[in-house]
């Protein structure tokens, strides 16, 4: 059985992907549908979705995003590794003016399961929101909280302990891609 | 195999819970353990945790939540049906000043992991703060974000699609507890 822990773990933040392994969209349906049944603060639910998958599409997406800040001469995956997918997560604020953490525990529902599909992604949030409000057409009552790139991953990614507060991510010249994460020891405040 | 969307179906907010099933410390620790390996925005980390599961550390946190907004008649769960154990997310402000949305994220990280382990939980954001934090002794750099409610569920909870806009979860006279989804066409902005 496939425990939740090493889903989670193999869960890591993808940027670089085989750009030819296309998603179906019956894949992104089973993304949003984890989504949907995830918790929802008041139960409100005002999250939306546009779920993008074509290489035209994705083509017209990838300029508007921001990618791995800390990699500063890194200008992001080049033409053949980038994402074949995107999900965009919306604020209908016909529905709700804040979506609480909801983009949060809904953007992690639909990275499990896109890992157990066979895909990874990453959370962008560095993103040309008006650019891509722009191309998307959106109304006004929509606004762009994230972007979940998406696509079968093409990089190796490890986590190490996190050591004197030194969290930036960082790569080897070899392409392995490093996490520092804090240790279990420092994350729990009260231990009992 | 457990299938991923099974976990997030099962992952249903409960509020009544079998109060004599203790969690041990070490499946706490699991819960963390998910949420450590999370995304988290810019890989910053500024989430804590203090945890909770012994019968004497529990009655003193149950009186600073509020339970079920929408079921006014409800005061919460009663002597014998309340949770077992608590994990409360801090922000660490000498870390960063804001969770984005790594709070929702790991949350949601937490409670699948609680859920494979047998339990189940809710997370709870009406939180009396101050007096909280007055009970945990917290430095002031410490801020509390939300209270994730754990225990063994005593409760049916079914979802059903929601229609009209009409969000509010409600109680059958039986006690089975309905919560109202948008479906899946709802969600999806842009056909693809």
């Amino acid at each position: 059985m496939t425990k939740i822990l090493d889903i989670i773990k193999k869960n890591r933040s993808y940027r670089r992907f085989y750009q030819e392994v296309q998603i179906p969209t019956e894949h992104l349906h089973l993304m949003v549908e984890a989504a949907r049944f995830s918790p929802a603060s008041r139960n409100i639910q005002p999250l939306k979705y546009v779920l993008i998958n074509t290489p035209e599409q994705c083509a017209t997406i990838f300029p508007t995003l921001a990618w791995a800040g800390y990699l500063t001469e890194w200008p992001g995956p080049e033409e053949g590794e980038r994402p074949s997918g995107y999900i965009i997560q919306l604020l209908d604020k016909n529905i709700s003016n804040t979506p609480s953490c909801d983009h949060g525990i809904t953007a992690q529902s639909m990275l499990l399961q896109a890992v157990e599909l066979g895909y990874g992604g990453c959370i962008i949030g560095s993103i040309k929101r008006e650019t891509l409000a722009g191309l998307l057409n959106l109304p006004e009552n929509f606004e762009i909280l994230q972007v979940i790139a998406l696509g079968k991953p093409k990089e190796t990614v490890v986590v190490d302990d996190l050591q004197n507060n030194e969290y930036k991510y960082w790569r080897e010249e070899n392409g392995t891609h490093h996490v520092p994460k804090r240790t279990l020891d420092e994350l729990i405040f009260k231990k009992i």
